[in-house]
């Protein structure tokens, strides 16, 4: 059977690759890249160079190729959501079919690590129900922004014993702070959703463009570096025309 | 300044070292390996088949120890593990100052990730507050028991935008299923809390000894796998002497 290798290649700094992600790398036929889809450019290009670095089979193809986009037009949220992923889904079959035999090995290399945040896996699986691809699966973990986070900061997740919660930062706002756990990580967060937090309740790991050369991190209480993070990151964005960051909250101990 | 690397070096697989651990592991003067305190010799076992694997330094020495053993007579459990715990912070002093010259770099290797329920970044923090010692700390990520896990369930760890608690076994028990979050990552767990639970309600993704070649896993429903888990991790602790396992629960879909 067709095998597909989802790689988790970490968060920016091409060293955060695994042996394990390597080995797959080298194993596949063809490495699937996105141009498109994609704006951050500079996401696009980590793949290549990883590729550049660690690629040592000749025999391996990259072949770089445009995603569908998705419909903004779309009356409903969730059905553009929904159709996009299916013209994708279509498009993955479209591609393995073109450029694997049916024992040939294909992989794609995915940002951090393929079960977080991350619509690969469930894009793949809308391709299995949906097409008549038969295609076996494998995917390698990869280091995430949290463990980014946390080793930039030199610091542990988790209180001794304390439970931790993964969440968004449309979820941190329509929420709060669980009272349930005492440590939250924050991501997919376009809005500073910490602003709407009490300032003197919380500390915040903060950190942006992690593992890479332009990794900015900020920590302190909430209330005395909350506006520092806001306008660092705001003027980060506006420089490179795009961001990327997580955060860590914890009860003020 | 002297340099001690925490080095995270995955659950099991040697190929989850990362490129950066790797080259962390061959900058180090010295690499300090705990030989007792770890009932568990295969654990042990991985660090040295690393270094036999990674390190290609001639330079660097790996230097085994003892580590101190806790007092379980220690009438205040508490108190057992915070003495404990100085114990052995004195004890890195001591090899630091033993093995490493002012400038030098020692390196740890870490099981999994250093910021996940691990305590070496608290005892390096008793370490820098209670001895003389003047050491810079570099923390390199490494692969978690939970991204192994969802790699070899070849799952999403979230839902669509959904949030995920990291919990222990001891806290699910202690206050079961929390309305906040429809995941639950459950670590640390000697008692199979999961029994606790509504069988019908949920579905459970199961796996031990993740990443190494006696890889066990087990999912479905709840109620129906429940008792195929609970005596397939007894034997397997029999067999072996010891048993890690790590589980995702989800709200049933
Ligand atoms: C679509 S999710 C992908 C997460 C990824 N799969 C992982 O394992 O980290 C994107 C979110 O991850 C976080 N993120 C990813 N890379 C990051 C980085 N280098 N620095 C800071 N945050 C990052 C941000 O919160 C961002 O909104
Ligand atoms: C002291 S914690 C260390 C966690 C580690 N720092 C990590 O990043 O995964 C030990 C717990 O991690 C989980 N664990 C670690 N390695 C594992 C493995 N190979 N398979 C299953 N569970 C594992 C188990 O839940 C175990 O009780």
């Amino acid at each position: 059977m067709r095998t597909l290798s989802l790689i988790g290649i970490g968060t920016g700094n091409p060293e955060h690759m695994t042996v394990q992600g390597i080995n797959a790398l080298n194993r596949a036929d063809v490495i699937l890249i996105p141009r498109k889809g994609e704006a951050k450019e500079d996401l696009a290009d980590l793949r290549r160079v990883i590729c550049e670095r660690f690629l040592e089979n000749r025999q391996t193809r990259i072949v770089e190729f445009d995603l569908p986009v998705r419909d903004a037009a779309n009356p409903s949220y969730r059905r553009g959501v929904d159709d996009w992923h299916m013209a994708i889904a279509r498009a993955y079959a479209d591609l393995l079919a073109a450029h694997t035999g049916e024992t040939g090995r294909a992989a794609f290399l995915v940002w951090g690590d393929p079960s977080l945040y991350d619509s690969t896996l469930r894009i793949i699986e809308h391709m299995r129900r949906e097409t008549a691809l038969a295609v076996a699966l494998e995917v390698v973990p990869g280091i995430t922004s949290i463990q980014a986070l946390a080793a930039s900061h030199r610091m542990p997740v988790n209180t001794i014993g304390g439970s931790v919660l993964i969440t968004t930062g449309r979820r941190l706002k329509a929420e709060g702070f669980p009272p349930n756990a005492d440590t939250l990580l924050v991501m997919l967060d376009g809005d500073c959703a910490f602003r709407t937090l009490d300032a003197d309740a919380y500390e915040i790991y903060w950190g942006a463009y992690l593992g890479t050369a332009e990794e900015l991190l900020i920590s302190g209480l909430l209330g005395e570096v909350m506006e520092q993070i806001v306008e660092t990151r705001a003027r980060a964005r506006e420089d490179k025309g795009w961001i990327m960051d997580t955060y860590l909250l914890r009860v003020r101990g």
